[in-house]
């Protein structure tokens, strides 16, 4: 199977788990409901999934079981963005190529699709399924693991920072720092998510995935600083040169877009050094970090 | 030992627990995390946690679960309240006895406060103590009755009735529908997770504690309402007559002042009679629908 063969087909997976682990929008209540799919279904790069996926050949995973995890990590990806773009936050009207939810909605409406979605991401991880079911030790890891990447020293910790540092100058350190919690600490989880999905994995493996989502994690944000200077919205599907405009710091701003770009690779070199130890097993792993590097949006 | 006295241990111990179950106000994010933790310590009925604590002396569950679980049980409760006062929301100035937190703090910190405080919910129900560690199906039951109880079917989906129900008649069934969601669901859960920390409950012995939590959760709205035109906001904690000013349908808007006190106290006999089957274990729980439906604040 290609490369593109292999995400064609996790992708077509995640989306049609994604309509089932979404509540259905004749229930109610149902504008909430409605609001939730729209935010979560048909669009994404489905990033954190793939990665998901990629992971869970190591443990020998089941695909019901990676499914659940990827959609549980989505809904926390796509929560953070719906909260992300209200006006109180980043006050922005296009995502994915599409309206944001308060747009499209209203304001309150996107406060709870938010709340809404980190809570259906935990009653996804704990739902019956194959490989999940009547394992409950797996269940509770991969509840502790997502929690930990989306709370305060997680994702919405590296949100505060990011808050925190509009207008300011930012060394690279604290940026990386930044950076590591808002979004790395979530990519962490769903390379570490997909792991945990199957075979208990042994400290090993996970130092060297951590080592692995390291690497990508600070690339995929090199890229999407890369990418907010030299790419348009439309292709985006998303406001392009807006951390500039914010004086948001970038590595671009800091480093500069040529530096930015060698850092990049290098990053990308990391990421396939860390995955030796696995061999051929780790072959998606290592496509999917040339993938977040190579990528025009 | 006496009501009073039981509830001053359960009180205290709840307190040191969400000491301890929070970030410290040192640890990086230092403003969200100070912003949490002034968010939840301090204040509160903490009417969750007695429920829990109550009903797990049901079936012998260890203090230290029942602890991480209403610990958990009130980041959930006050993430709803943070939210809920934001300014897109009920915008209000006072919580607590306190100023709300986008008011002491900002908004977007309020956002994350909450957003961080529910992930923090379910990094406590997975977290090492006696009752919980080794036993990965009570930690899995656990998260999926919270889960349930705070998303789109439960808590966040009330709220979203709640939002599209104000200045429009509503029926007295379709504000218990409301009131069941926004408020009973997560009482509910309070009862039901206090069961569940302990040895594995029967069907029977959940569906009496559902019958329980339903009069106990739709006696406490009730309550809130008479509350809401009969106090005073100092007495509250919270701004008095905003309900009615908000043009909110309250039971006293729709039965009346006299009605909803005869209600309530009918509430309290079917809470009681609920909890027939459990004998004198039960007593706490009894004790506490009477100080739901006498209490003055």
């Amino acid at each position: 199977m290609t490369f593109e063969q292999w995400t064609r087909l996790v992708l077509d997976r995640v989306e049609t788990a994604l309509e089932h682990y979404l509540p259905a929008a004749s229930e109610l209540p149902a504008t909430l409901h409605d609001a939730m799919r729209y935010a979560v279904l048909g669009g994404g790069k489905r990033v954190r999934p793939l990665l998901c996926h990629a992971a869970g050949e190591l443990t020998g995973a089941t695909p019901e079981a990676l499914d659940a995890a990827s959609c549980a990590l989505e809904m926390i990806h796509v929560y953070s963005l719906v909260h992300d773009d209200m006006p109180c936050m980043d006050d922005d009207d296009l995502r994915r190529g599409k309206p944001t939810v308060h747009v499209k909605y209203d304001e309150p409406t996107a406060l709870l699709v938010g709340d809404a979605l980190q809570s259906q991401a935990f009653i996804t991880l704990t739902s019956d399924v194959p490989g999940l079911r009547d394992a409950a030790s797996r269940q509770a890891a991969l509840v502790r693991e997502l929690a930990l990447a989306s709370g305060s020293i997680g994702m919405a910790g590296g949100q505060a920072i990011d808050l925190a540092s509009v207008g300011r100058a930012l060394s690279r350190e604290e940026l990386e720092t930044m950076h590591r919690l808002k979004t790395g600490a979530l990519l962490r989880a769903a390379v570490r998510m997909g792991a945990v999905a199957g075979e208990t994995p042994s400290a090993e493996t996970l130092r060297a995935l951590d080592a692995y989502a390291a690497a990508v994690g600070l690339a995929f944000q090199v890229v999407d600083d890369i990418l907010d200077v030299t790419a348009d919205s439309a292709t985006l599907g998303k406001t392009a040169g807006k951390d500039a405009k914010d004086g948001k710091p970038t590595y671009v701003s800091i480093i500069g877009l040529d530096a930015s770009r060698v850092l990049a690779q290098q990053l990308r070199s990391d990421a396939h050094a860390a995955l030796e130890p696995f061999g051929a097993r780790a072959q998606r792993l290592a496509e999917l970090a040339d993938l977040v590097v190579n990528r025009v949006s």
